[in-house]
């Protein structure tokens, strides 16, 4: 089915278009999603009416970051059972429509969770389909109070390994509030140390070969007033030997049980440079993000997306010239390795800060008493 | 005045627009260029009538490339003379066109030099004319020789450093036929592996922001029949994780005297991850790349290019659609970090390879006496 359709930035709406919100006009409940491959061009909303509509969404990044793929899959399982759908078959699509975030899985299996739960108290399917929107609306508030846990724990982190309270940081790919029901993982800790007037610098590296970086961070640093600098992902060397960065900070798409840190290719290269350099390289995300299942880096699945992401140039208002949407830049028929993202071994990571607390030195006892406690706390809610 | 014309391509002419060529049509010599900046969606020659143009060309990076950038140099100043324009004032402009390269200034000035014994030999602009244009001929020749040398002793040494024959060679940047008069220095040592059926892929990096890796050195690696494949820089720690890089090989735009190495942004961090990862660094330039009056790679003078060739996207056939020429990625007014080169310090390369010979370990001793044994062959040519 894959229905979906584009709808223009409203006028009478509070500044910020929301990322994702659930939407019950008379024609049946449908996903909004802020189109993020038009940023920062155009505020483009994606209305989604069924979970084949979301799955392309997440495929094209319409929809991207991992805590808000985990929110995401979360309504997109809502949605078929509100619509009716088959729930199971919905949510084994959702969860494999992109393979490195364990956000997207966990997400999906909570929502069907919930749902199968109510479905065997009632035996109603229209009965139980609320009970997965509330999972959904559950975890989309957990993530936003879980950003502003990070961020505050990721402020105390910085301003303990970097004393002056003047910190200048490098941030790779988009993790702020595109990425989240909140401020974001590693963007929301440079936010708040700007908020307390504590960031010096936010240097953006652009992140090829999508562009998070220029199109999506820089937005949201021009936002809310940051002082930003953008560079190529080339150009983060010469800054670490300039001594102009105090640490890197990046978020995660899945941490395997050893504490190895799959996130937006480009992050590893950064990872060595920081140690090089003896600068601190800070991963922040919420503890969704750990999987235990996966025991360590060589495990995690790592996407290949396809070459014409390298070899044409996609900007997002360019005109469609060629199959792939984009300019071509290299010769015809060029091949392309594009791995969407790449593994950081636990060694090179100073800390991991989540929710729960900072986990440092990052080793698998460290990570595995952070997962306990955060299972205490919800109550054993995760999946 | 900076006075040039496009012309596009000539049906008649043999395979392969040559790079730089001196013409003389009726109307007065010029300097034709192969345009850089339109490869490889059309090939269009650049016609130069006169050094200012040469000067916008080398800015804008039509002609570019170290060894290259000292050929249209020296061409540049014997244009002056023969058109009859101040040529020292020329020879001026063309040396701080762009200040990285050395051999810019190297080529200039042996023009220039030998424009000057002639001028004082006969008194007359007229007669010392030509001397320039066979100085500037001259260099274009060494130039093509001391290509082919590179590729000799940058082939063995491969053979040496990895035994088995079946190189994986990560190159960055652009540095075969289009910067050279010959085969080009890093692509040369490539070239020669898979000629020799020694090549088993090269790795392209896509060298942001002006993706002359995916512009150019895929161009060049297509027409020559090479297994290549193109990457995002930041894609290139992964390929050192998986073990599929056997060595690294780019070229110089300045060696300092100790040995430092200035090249194309991103070639610093390459460097590192080598190191990280037990993977010879290996550096192809030609001698005059080595400068002695440069002490040390803080030394080194780092050209900043505009912040619109981060901000925008240019792709060779783009419609222009804003003032830097691009698409904008960006939001408006994002600032950009944007040095064109950095330098990596000796201790991170493996070897120099110049025409003269390999330097290996780098040292600033090893260098001197490469320079020493080729002033003497050249019979102190070199100004």
């Amino acid at each position: 089915m894959a229905d979906q359709f584009a709808q223009t930035r409203r006028d009478d709406r509070p500044a910020g278009t929301p990322v994702i919100r659930w939407q019950e006009p008379p024609e049946g409940p449908v996903v909004v999603l802020l189109d993020q491959t038009r940023l920062p061009a155009e505020e483009v909303e994606l209305v989604c009416t069924d979970a084949p509509a979301l799955v392309e969404a997440i495929q094209s990044l319409a929809v991207r970051g991992a805590p808000l793929l985990g929110i995401a899959g979360a309504y997109g399982v809502a949605l078929a059972a509100a619509r009716g759908f088959d729930v199971e078959d919905a949510a084994r699509a959702l969860e494999n429509a992109r393979p490195t975030a364990v956000n997207l899985s966990v997400g999906v299996r909570r929502a069907l969770a919930a749902y199968q739960a109510a479905l065997a108290r009632t035996g109603d399917p229209r009965q139980a389909a609320p009970a997965a929107l509330a999972a959904a609306r559950q975890l989309h508030q957990e993530d936003a109070r879980a950003s502003a846990r990070m961020a505050e724990h990721g402020l105390a982190l910085l301003d303990e390994l970097l004393p002056g309270g003047s910190h200048r940081i490098l941030t790779h790919c988009n993790t702020g509030s595109l990425v989240s029901g909140g401020a974001g993982t590693a963007f929301a800790v440079a936010l708040a140390a700007h908020r307390a007037g504590r960031l010096r610098r936010l240097w953006v590296d652009e992140t090829r070969p999508l562009l998070q970086g220029a199109r999506l961070t820089a937005y949201e640093a021009a936002r809310n007033g940051l002082a930003y600098t953008l560079l190529t992902d080339n150009a983060a060397g010469s800054l670490f030997v300039a001594g102009e960065v105090d640490a890197v900070l990046v978020g995660a798409d899945r941490i395997a049980a050893d504490g190895s840190v799959a996130n937006k290719v480009g992050s590893y290269p950064l990872a060595v440079l920081a140690r090089y350099h003896h600068v601190p390289f800070v991963v922040v995300a919420p503890v969704t993000t750990a999987d235990p299942d996966t025991p360590d880096g060589a495990s995690i699945e790592i996407e290949q997306r396809p070459g014409h992401e390298v070899t044409e140039l996609m900007a997002p208002q360019a005109p469609v010239t060629v199959a792939g949407g984009g300019l071509p830049v290299a010769p015809l028929g060029t091949q392309a390795y594009n791995p969407a993202f790449d593994v950081t071994p636990p060694e090179l990571v100073t800390a991991i800060v989540t929710e729960e607390g900072v986990v440092s030195p990052v080793t698998a006892a460290g990570l595995a008493e952070l997962c306990a406690r955060s299972r205490a706390s919800t109550g054993g809610q995760r999946p």
